[in-house]
């Protein structure tokens, strides 16, 4: 099963950069980030650049990022009280989708702890239907692509 | 990009079930639960099978299962207060992996709102180094398989 | 400082109850449930109750209820992947506010593991300014009255 | 209820600081951090202090520090994605327990959003029976005292 595992991207992929603390509650028992917790970075990362670039609002714009799916490769183990680098790049734009990779780094470490990200389908706040992606946020979106 | 979206599987896939009660704080300010959230259903349903079978201890035993990756697609959107039903199955065994397969069911509803898993490498608990899975841990996986 | 602790209410004091699973996430290296996720587990029954009797609603009503103070006792630990029985009763209320208490069992035990609440002040969802407790909601509140 | 309010202790209260990155999911419905979240960032201000300090080890060391309480009172909300100051200090020691107490401040603001603490017990990680605070560790918790 090992066959499917991609070889993990360096620093220099990713354009968009945040720090995150991690958490006492981050570590599971066995002293390491639990794997859930990785999304809770990945969601911090993406949501900042959108919030920034003002793609999104957090309670207000008509337009609202659906989650359809994510996905996370582990590398090598983090724990707290380590300090994470997260870097972020758009892998590809659709129409109405955008999909988002995430480099989750321990402070100072060339190499990547795990490899995440998701796809976001663009929404109507109220219908819930897909929208095409706005030309705003389409450009905000195009600075991280590869 | 939603050509990758494969059909979701129906209620009698899965083999293992527990239910699951969701939290105020799953939900994120859209309402719904967030898609990290989902990640701790799925770690819950696949441990509570492995400390059942005894596959796993949480504080003992010389073998650990590491999340070497994990993912999730996301169909309908479920809302703290509702319950949940988690349906377990695996999808492949290998020499020292597991592949295992989540269904996310709001209660009492045919059609499933998530569907996630994760990889499980056995490793040593001190060297962590890949182990062959236990004959034992591999006839309880089995019962799990399609 | 053990005097300031007082004896954990029996069971009978508690009116309203509900389930509640714990996850892998909540037990942190010590393999217990970490102290943060005991108030995820008050605030999900306190809101399972409001939700219930129409006090409030998630995301629409005009009034909203702020936590202003919450805390917690722990007399014996609980852990994943143990049931959880959740009792709640109201101890105080006020013109604008009130004071829940929760009482927070491992299954089938008759001694609490934590006793925890928090204090609610309505306020209106706009302005978020303290509000008089409407007549309907006081009496939903009065049932959970010693 | 609201006599039971104190005056909340200004920055200058505080004598060890971390910074602390809010999360996405650390918003609830509201769009403010939901309150059990903040018990998350005070017990990683805590327990990276005693990290620091090697008052406790994560994973060795034969004593354990068991919270016997925690409180908070909310002042003024804070939400994703700000930052986030956290100031520690020591309220009191005694034989076997101490008393943190954490001002919890957005970033750059004179006036603190949340303040809590916990109680930690001293306990032999084999037995869990309270142990007398170590020397060097009292004298750790002492720089902290007001």
């Amino acid at each position: 099963m090992s066959s499917r595992r991609s070889l993990p991207p360096p620093r220099s992929s990713y354009k968009y950069w945040r720090l995150l603390t991690t958490r006492w509650s981050d570590n599971d028992i066995y002293g390491h980030v639990n794997n859930a917790a990785y999304y809770t970075y990945i969601d911090s990362v993406v949501n900042a650049y959108l919030l920034e670039e003002r793609v999104l609002g957090i309670s207000q714009g008509s337009i609202v990022g659906l989650v359809v799916e994510s996905h996370c490769e582990f590398f090598d183990a983090i724990a707290y009280p380590c300090l994470v680098e997260l870097g972020l790049r758009v892998q590809n734009i659709g129409r109405t989708s955008v999909l988002y990779d995430v480099g989750i780094f321990a402070e100072d470490q060339e190499q990547v702890s795990a490899v995440g990200g998701f796809t976001h389908v663009f929404v109507d706040r109220a219908t819930r239907k897909p929208v095409t992606i706005p030309l705003q946020a389409r450009s905000s979106l195009k600075k991280l692509l590869e």
